[in-house]
């Protein structure tokens, strides 16, 4: 295979699996790069959820094959001025819109090296081009042209990193004895991921076995920092490092965004009891 | 390789994920043609719609490898004497049920060929053949004996494509200023896709920014023909050529299906205002 | 290809598809056996429910590529002391927890001819390796490095197969002109699968035609035992042998479970009147 080949695409899309939409971008993936093979993260971050997919990518990524195009769609903005991006960073290229979706997973690779707007839809973008569906007329098949070993600067001209896109980064702020955060991402089973690393932790002197106090939602219950759900009780609160390395707070059995009535994006403030 | 092997299988039915059905026709290709490289284009047909099937089917095809064989399975007369048929379009083979699934993506390929009744089950079946899976006991092996380069005929003995079993096609009547068409997908965000595609819209004279007003259900609503949802504010109702080509019924952040009180096959009634 | 390279790793667990834990599953492996095939049986086992995975993997096994690493898991016990064991059997080697996820599927395959406990994480295993996540730390990269060639006995000491944690057997009773059983798995459409198979259904006596009676979750009632869900009107029970070739109760068109009222696990009598 030529040096210039990718043989990895990763996939992570809103499209969910329902429809055709995700098996389209197969296609025509297979169609212009045959020998690719396409990985899926995962296809239903929740619609529109911007936020949602870049934590996600940023936490996938550095588990992914080091020399891959890492492929994104998230898009609220399909069909409105926003940008279509490549983005290099490690031994990798990003491709997706230019709304924060990639900028956290460069970050982990090492940080966006550099950046090209797709703007050559002529050679690389099927046509007619959709208004609604990038995803299979644009960035699908420049996904599979870079897989394939066409050079990025001929997929458009080269931007600064430093003007990409970048959501706020995640609250995380240490005042006293507690620290302020957000919930990052609550999973299906209630489960909820906060921005706080062992590193913040720490700096808060807090250590396995402590007891949190946990405030958000209007709520405030408390939850023993443990290594796992069987070292509570069914329907006990507990905290923990998730496999991300973040806290996490959870229920035994049960749903901690429920129990504390909060959802993606909310506030919450932990300190030791 | 082989010249009469074919890389690509194209999976499609209406198994769900919740199981190991999918999995199981993966494993029996694989056992037959490991070569073959299997691409999903959606496993979540509403369990029996072959219509549905049949719409997703054949406006996935042309996206899809061209050279191909297409695996689909919503069959829910397995079982009775509804015919096992493999059917040549294009460079690809589509391989099903005969209910009308196959026969409109043959369409879009240039029109079915020739045709199979897949008879020889001594040698390209599993046995003892289940009465309810033929999903893995029938059109999976087969399927991965094309890919591995078993002559059409060995299969079984030609039919007339003629005398393949076809759909309805849907329903579109332009009469005076309005057209009646019929809703041929509800997806899963309330998105209604009719079969109005741009030259029935253009017969009406109807282009970008007109009005227009949408009858069905017992509601009558009205609707702008725009380029993107969010050029309505959230909760209007919008129309515009879906990836497909056709025309959508939609609403920003929210579902036309509820709004207009309409499900697949349901009639509508649109006219300029 | 090195003969000691395995082709295809199935994948079995309850992960679930919303989030990223099977992707990043399948870039472990990408990154370790770059060549490996990963096929899917299922994510959506539910979760924890240890003997649903196990009966899917059984009945799943003999139609998965013959050389394989079967990769299961269902893993309430992850963080605990259960072991992390591989089993070979057959060509194939079962890969995941020592908590009776595997050996069914073992037996499938003609019984566990050896066993080892995956001890060596120093070479083998992702670092630092999380409590929660042993599927993206040890058991990913685990099959990955069996099917990359490594010898078994590297991975840790070997296990006497007789200490591998076997779940119940399915309840089977046969007594006068009854059976007693259990439901086994209740799918998404609520047809119930029972442990009785053909053999056991001719010791009755019972034979295509029969009318069966259906005791369980303080229900009684009658079923024809047919070849397919056509054979009885919508809304009526049916019993058939389904495509795992086991007594499975059913109802056209609607849900056997909610008309008895029982779920997996639930004991059921069957005699025929």
């Amino acid at each position: 295979m030529d040096d210039h080949h990718v043989e990895w695409i990763t996939f992570l899309t809103d499209y969910g699996l329902e429809n055709k939409f995700t098996g389209v971008c197969r296609g025509v993936v297979a169609r212009i790069a045959p020998h690719a093979k396409v990985l899926d993260v995962t296809h239903l971050v929740p619609r529109g959820d911007i936020r949602h997919g870049a934590v996600v990518l940023r936490q996938a990524v550095r588990y992914l094959p080091a020399s891959a195009v890492h492929l994104a769609i998230v898009d609220p903005g399909v069909g409105t001025k926003r940008r279509a991006i490549c983005v290099v960073a490690g031994c990798s290229v990003l491709v997706g819109p230019d709304n924060g979706l990639l900028v956290w997973a460069a970050d982990e690779l090492g940080g966006a090296e550099a950046a090209y707007e797709i703007t050559n839809l002529v050679d690389y973008a099927l046509t007619p081009m959709s208004t609604s569906f990038h995803g299979r007329d644009l960035f699908s098949p420049v996904a599979a042209h870079i897989a394939a070993g066409v050079e990025l600067p001929d997929l458009g001209p080269a931007v600064d990193v430093d003007s990409l896109v970048r959501l706020p980064d995640p609250l995380l702020a240490v005042e006293g004895d507690s620290i302020t955060t957000e919930v990052l991402i609550v999973d299906r089973f209630g489960n909820i991921q906060t921005s706080i690393d062992e590193n913040a932790l720490g700096a808060l002197g807090v250590g396995r076995g402590a007891v949190l106090e946990v405030s958000g939602g209007g709520s405030q219950l408390v939850a023993p920092l443990t290594d796992t759900f069987g070292d509570v009780p069914e329907g006990a609160l507990l905290a923990h490092l998730d496999s991300a390395g973040l806290l996490a707070i959870a229920v035994n059995l049960g749903s901690a965004a429920e129990d504390l009535g909060v959802g993606a994006g909310a506030r919450l403030t932990i300190r030791q009891v």
